[in-house]
């Protein structure tokens, strides 16, 4: 299939190169002539504007829009339906709000249009592992894409199948590393969650971790001080252990090189998903202590102190003339 | 009645001050001869040893031993036990574990000798406010007890009555401020559940003083911030609103000091019982999750950065190239 | 002054009372026209329709606007400004979001209208203990209600004044109850902030009581097992301990109306401040763990067993063959 | 080697089956005589006692105790200590506290006998996928047992080596699926940490699946409800998303068995590790709020009702006459 790719960066670049390894021709286009020059030169139509772009795509026209999320997709899809005709395809490939989705789409379905939200996990080994897929859309619009996902999607590949999957009953896309998650905006919403979890994951072997390494405080008892191995740790929980998992392997992998992390200074940025599924979980009234505490963790690591610590450190000394501990 | 009071700090020092001013009399040691002279300044007879005081002291002699929790308030017990006669009583009025009291109260039945431990919550204002006290110990001893306990007790004051306590049912003690709780160990059981409150009380208002004044953060949108005057706001809490209490008056005089806090650098200390009381949640299978957030929370106000925070960037930086964010 | 009060549910009707003991007159309207003869028993003027009070009021027309949170409100100050004359006032006394007030602050100033937010605390015991008040609004417009919020605060009182304020430099509202905290919507931030408070206070004391309970839990060794008296413990905690507050006070009323709560299943609503008060957090990048677990506590409470519960057996049977404990 | 397995239950009996597929001999004791016929009919050496075991074993004799944690295996040991040689080993394959380990190895070393802690992970299914193991004892005990736990390991099989390990520095022990983790204590430390993680791993699945299905729910605006189908979105995560690990391909196999969990009743039971985590991390002064919302969530999963909720609902009644909600 013809596909406008709109937004070349890391992510939007390396889909282009899946696609068309896998057979589609991709239109290029990006405010960055480099960008456009360098997929052109890997085999892709460039484009030097929208329009030139729309151009060149076949009617309907499929737009996978790859950009950051935030108002320049806004503003890149209005200018896309703006110049549309009626049945054209518009796919958010980034990380927006499925609110925002949901609003889109019912604007864009006034116009004859249709809106298609993928989330993306996989991150920067897409080009080589395969792009995860969570998406949202009308049935129809889902199905004629379907070559499209399933060469972007990893496969099936040397994953063994899943124990109690009847052949014939469920979707064979889950299997290949995409699911259609139901109308717009349930792509981003799975994607959102799964983002959620991340973090609960991460926190869960970052707090394992310093619990680890803890035990070789001076603080404690001579007799139950332990120098303990990360490396070797990370390493032997992928071997066989329950807690084995992807983010083990990448774990392992940087106590591999360097046991102290000494280069990571532990400022962790988060994104919107994180809080989204907060708010999320809140509109359903749903109790996720973990996801949270993840989510505020981050926020804890990018301060000093807070003003409530210092809070805390009044009322001791009001009640009780605790003066601090010297850290 | 006569007590010996072991231990001359702070606290012990204010509650024999009490007990003389309410009629009874104290003989007073400690290691310190300074502090055991200006007791006796106060009205006290001083004692140079546990030896010198036991021959001061009724029959049966009545011990109150008020020290820091740990080994010295152990020791000491030990030391008072040896030279013990039948039927005499030893008060531990520290801030001890109460499974020690469990032990202590047996190892001392054994030897005739009678075990109570009282936990007391007012710190440094009790000479004036009284000290509202948690006491545990077998009846017998404790209905001997009670008019120290009486005179030490804030009593009823000018602070309402209950409504619904029925006159004649209820126990008049706890009105005083001060309730025979249980057997031994009871009494510091409750009162180390009480400072479990107390850190989850301080942490709900650290946490929303800390959003009060992120409000005026110039990472929100211009019309969204607010540059809120926290003095006030502690102020005019106290004043008719639900979350009136002791800690918000302290904390609305810290404020009004200085509204930025600046002495204070948010280190913020914790004792035993905050730890304990997660564990005997742990023992009953009793979820506390504010409580232990609380104690975590001071955890971490005494660390620049944990070695989880960089497991954290590791993971991200291996997944999807991220770069910290500087700080 | 002349006030006109449109909703004399508990909170309406009890205020406009208090403004008239204080010698303000109320012109009153309510769709039920039984509150609105109920008020004029006690001395207001009535009022059929909004129009009609509008005929009633003085020039600026002062508006106290006191529903429930949500569309009721937003029409209500709707119509009000339809009909209203330049300088006109309306107060949203309810429990508005405080971006809503933001919103509407600058859509009435473009028509010539102020717009004051109050939050207030104390609900149903406010007419005998007076309001406490977190207000916004331009400086201007809240200077000329200050007669009527000095009516409706609790005034200084018997509660003692709070050391290191200095007379002549701190703002004497506060001390009165009440604070203009800032621009529109400040006053209902200021008022939400107060509320995730309240829940982080109550679970605290929540969690604490819960421990206590446990502590005669069968699952304990016979030797480590209390049988406490909470209704006792709730009253001496108000006597002289670090955690006295309001809200002990009503935990003790109500345990000494029944000490085990018979008459209460524990599903406790919540409502939208407490989750505000999070995303207000997310936004300014604040951690609130403890406000946040208050908040989730409460889901939990509504719900026999979730979802994820479920997944959590299903793991445990996947990895373990753990089969589940019967409750 | 020669190994005296005792305890031939699930995790026993098949390590005692690896090992003798490995060339090991195995001398197999337990209670139950039929669990020894068993293990004689597939080519160990049976015995009725552990003088018989003793007696057929080398010197030194190695035992391994395979018991559920607590009394029992104290007690086993005990035993075969009164029965051992200078120089003979015994190693405790169960899930002893680490404190325990450390306990015990003082007192044998002081009977001149060489005490091993081995922390496994993998449960039923460490037959066919090797154990995974983290173990603590004396450098030169491990050494002599080396080719026991070469053995049980997984050895390296198909999974991928991780980048930057280094050959001829890293042991290559971690990378077959096992360590020597530290002196005595050291290996069940490791695995005690290792089911805090796992704690925390499931926890973080089931709150955002918990999100997933909320989001079907009726309180939500009509537009904004999705039915989405958790099976496939399990199977998806399992290929190439960042949050793939070997819990969700549990998690996915439940789901594909039944989308609902029916079978499930979700009162989720903790053993001590999870507790004992928590318990070092506060050793440590570790903040920890993942794993311990983890294991709060289990005891939560257990109850109808707290009283702590109760709480809640009395406090609410109290201030605000608020009622509860039906549930």
């Amino acid at each position: 299939m013809k596909i406008g790719m709109i937004g070349l960066g890391r992510m939007g670049g390396n889909m282009a190169r899946r696609l068309m390894r896998g057979g589609h021709q991709i239109v290029a286009y990006d405010r960055d002539a480099d960008a456009v020059a360098k997929l052109v030169a890997d085999g892709a139509e460039g484009a030097v504007s929208l329009d030139e772009a729309r151009g060149k795509l076949d009617s309907p026209a499929i737009w996978w829009v790859m950009l950051p999320a935030g108002d320049i997709t806004e503003q890149t899809i209005d200018a896309i339906a703006g110049k549309a005709n009626d049945g054209d395809i518009i796919i958010d490939g980034g990380n927006s709000f499925y609110k925002d989705d949901i609003r889109r789409a019912k604007k864009l379905a006034e116009q004859g249009l249709h809106y298609v939200d993928v989330g993306t996990s996989g991150g920067v080994w897409g080009l080589e592992r395969g792009y995860c897929m969570m998406i949202g859309g009308d049935d129809a619009t889902l199905e004629l894409l379907d070559p499209i996902f399933d060469t972007l999607a990893p496969g099936t590949g040397d994953i063994p199948r899943t124990p109690n999957r009847a052949d014939g009953v469920a979707d064979k896309r889950a299997e290949k590393g995409y699911i259609f998650a139901g109308p717009p905006g349930a792509g981003h919403f799975v994607k959102m969650v799964h983002n959620g979890i991340e973090y609960g994951l991460m926190q869960a072997y970052a707090e394992g971790f310093d619990v680890l390494k803890g035990k070789a405080s001076d603080k404690l008892p001579e007799d139950q001080r332990f120098e303990l191995n990360l490396t070797d740790i990370a390493e032997v929980w992928r071997r066989g252990s329950v807690i084995s998992s992807w983010l083990l392997d990448l774990s392992a992998s940087a106590l591999a090189k360097d046991g102290h992390l000494s280069q990571f200074s532990g400022h962790v940025a988060d994104s919107g998903e994180g809080r989204w599924t907060i708010d999320a979980a809140m509109e359903e009234a749903v109790p996720i202590n973990v996801l949270a505490a993840s989510l505020f963790a981050r926020y804890r690591s990018r301060v000093d102190t807070t003003f409530g610590d210092k809070m805390l450190s009044a009322m001791r000394y009001g009640f009780g003339g605790h003066v601090e501990i010297p850290q």
